[in-house]
C-alpha cells in the first residue's frame, strides 16, 4: 500500500536498502518489524553504536558514498577492537526535511553503494533500520553486531606495568586527510594528498588483526580520539601509564613528506582522532606470537613504548617522548600537559 | 581523563546512563568500545531500532522522563510483535548544540529516569551508546535486543484465508492522547483526559502476550501506524486482504466518552499510529489458546473480523465495516479508498 513516488520511505527502503539485506533471510527483506539473526554455537553478541551528523563528524559535502563506508567502518573499527568476528548492522537515517525527494534519493542511493561495497569487503550484512525527515542537518546512526567466544573479548582494563604498547598499521593519516579534505596541505604530492584523504574517508577497520590478537593482548582499543586519548584510556581502565616513543611511531611516507614540511603536524597526528587502528599492549614475551599476528594479517603491528607503574596520582598518564629524548607537551588531545 | 565539568560527554555517560548498565556486567559500566551479551542457549538474536525527533515524533516539550519511556517502550513493542524476550539496549543521543551544558545534563538525568524505571518493568538493560552535540532538534536512536527460538518468531508473513483477527488492548487511545496533548478535547473528564495522554506517552508493549501467542498466532505486527495500515501490512505480507467490524473494535471508557461527542475522531483512532497494541491472525480453532493467553497475561486480546482471500488485485485491502453494515471510507491512513 505504500506510495510509489520517489523519497517516499517504503520506496526508499525497498529500492536502496532491501538489497543490502538480501544475503540474511532473518532481516526478512526490511518488510517486518525486526530481524531474527542465528547465533553461531557458544558465541556471545557483541554490539557497539556510533552516531554521524553532517558538519559535525564528517564534511557536508562529504560524497554519500564515503558517509556510508565511514560511518559502516568507524563501527566495525570498535568490533575489530575487542577481537569479535563482525555479522550485521541496522542503519537509522534523519535527513534534512528541506531535501527534495530527488535529492534524498539520490543521496540514499550513494549511501546504499558505499555500504553495498563495504558489505562484500568485511562480511556483513544490513538486517534492519529506520528513516525519518527531520529539521536540521543529515545525521546517521549504525549499530553493529559481531560474535566472540564469552570471555575471550579483548578489554581496555588488561594492561600491566612493564608490557609493550603497540599500534597496527600507521598513526596521523587521518588527521592530515582531514586538513587535506579542508583544502590545506597544497604543496603535497598529489598521490600523497589522495592517500591521506582515503585514510580519513575510508578506515580500514582492523578485523582480522582483532581476532588475531585475541589471547595475546592484553588490553586493546581503536583509535577514535586520537593514540595519545586512547592509549589513555587504556591505562586509565587498567590503573597504569605509559610512554611512548615519537621515533617508533609508524607514520606512512605521505605523512612523513609532510611532517617535513609541517613539525608541528606531529600534535594532530599524535592526539587527533579518526586513525581507527588498533592500540593495544602485550607482554614482552609475546613479541614473537604478536609478529607471527601481523605477519599473517598483512597488517603490521609496532611497538612504540612500554606501560610502567603510575605515579601517584597519575594512572592513565601518557608520556610522549620525542627524538631528542625530551617529553612532548601537546595543548589538547586528552594529554595532560605536566 | 575526561574533564569533570558537567556537560562534557565522558561525565554525561557516567553520571547519568552508566547507572543503567549496572546490572550487565558485559556493558563494562560503558567505558570500553563494545558491549558483549551472553546468548542463552539455542536463542537467535531479534534486533529492532527506531529513531525520534522532537517537534517531529513527540511534542518538544515533552518532559525527557516520558521521552525515554516512550523511546525504549516503542522499541520493546517491535520485540513484543515477533514473540521475542526483550533482553538489552544501546541508545544514542544527539542535543540540540544550543542547550547549555547545565541543560543537557538536566534532560540527560530525566531521560535517565525514564529510562530506568522501564528496566525495572521490562527485565531489560543499556548497555552501550553515544552521545553527540549538532545542530537541530533533540534526536535519539535506540536499538533494542533480545531473544526467540530459531524459526519461532511471530512474521507478517502468515495470514491466512478464514482466520480471525485479533488485538491487544484498546484502539485509538494514543491518537486521541495526541489530540488532548495539543490541547484538544478540553470537554472530556480531567480524568479521561490524563488516560489518554498516558497512553500517548506510556504505550505498554505487549511483550508476554506476545511472547504467550508464539506458535498461536500465524502473522503479527505492533500498531506503529495505525490499525488499518498495519493490519494492511500484514494482508500485504500474506497475500491477503481482511475486513474488520467497526463494533468489534475494542475502546476504552476514555475514548467512547471522546468519540459519543466526535463522532469524526473514529479515523484518527483506527488510522493514526502510536496504539503499539498487537494486531495478529490467528485461526479459528485456536479460539480457546487465544482467550487463555489473554486470562494468563491480563491483556483482552479480542476478535474484530476476518482474514479472506482478496479480489484480483487487491491483495493488502482492509475493509472496514461500520455499526450500519456499511463500509467506512477514511481519507487516509495507509486506507486506499474504494
Amino acid at each position: 500500500m505504500a506510495d510509489q513516488t520517489p523519497g517516499n520511505e517504503f520506496d526508499l527502503i525497498a529500492r536502496h536498502f532491501a538489497p543490502l539485506a538480501r544475503a540474511e533471510p532473518g532481516a526478512f527483506g526490511l518488510t517486518d518489524d525486526a530481524a531474527v539473526l542465528a547465533v553461531p554455537e557458544g558465541r556471545a553478541l557483541v554490539a557497539t553504536t556510533d552516531t554521524m551528523v553532517a558538519g559535525v563528524h564528517f564534511l557536508a559535502d562529504l560524497p554519500a558514498e564515503a558517509v556510508g563506508a565511514r560511518l559502516l567502518r568507524v563501527n566495525l573499527s570498535d568490533l575489530a577492537s575487542m577481537g569479535a568476528m563482525p555479522a550485521a548492522y541496522v542503519v537509522s537515517l534523519s535527513f534534512p526535511r528541506d531535501l527534495s525527494a530527488t535529492e534524498r534519493d539520490d543521496w540514499a542511493a550513494g549511501f546504499a553503494r558505499g555500504l553495498s561495497a563495504d558489505q562484500d569487503v568485511f562480511g556483513v550484512t544490513l538486517v534492519g533500520g529506520d528513516s525519518v525527515s527531520a529539521p536540521g542537518p543529515l545525521s546517521l546512526t549504525l549499530t553493529a553486531f559481531g560474535w566472540i567466544e564469552p570471555g575471550r573479548e579483548m578489554r581496555r582494563s588488561g594492561a600491566h606495568d612493564g608490557e609493550l604498547v603497540y599500534v597496527s598499521g600507521t598513526i596521523g593519516d587521518a588527521a592530515l586527510g582531514l586538513e587535506a579534505e579542508r583544502g590545506n596541505l597544497q604543496e603535497l604530492a598529489p598521490e600523497h594528498r589522495a592517500a591521506l584523504i582515503d585514510r580519513f574517508r575510508r578506515p580500514v577497520p582492523r578485523l582480522q588483526a582483532g581476532q588475531g590478537l585475541v589471547g595475546i593482548a592484553s588490553a586493546a582499543a581503536d583509535i577514535s580520539d586520537g593514540l595519545v586519548a586512547d592509549l589513555g584510556h587504556i591505562c586509565e581502565a587498567s590503573g597504569v601509564a605509559a610512554e611512548i616513543e615519537v621515533p617508533s611511531v609508524p607514520f606512512s611516507d605521505a605523512a612523513r613528506a609532510a611532517l617535513a614540511g609541517h613539525p608541528e603536524l606531529l600534535e594532530p597526528m599524535l592526539t587527533g582522532g579518526d586513525d581507527y587502528e588498533l592500540v593495544f599492549t602485550a607482554p614482552k614475551d609475546a613479541r614473537d606470537a604478536v609478529a607471527k599476528v601481523a605477519v599473517e594479517t598483512g597488517v603490521p603491528l609496532t611497538p612504540i613504548g612500554t606501560i610502567s607503574r603510575p605515579a601517584s596520582g597519575e594512572h592513565g598518564r601518557v608520556r610522549v617522548i620525542g627524538a631528542d629524548g625530551r617529553d612532548v607537551a601537546f595543548a589538547a588531545g586528552g594529554y595532560r600537559h605536566f
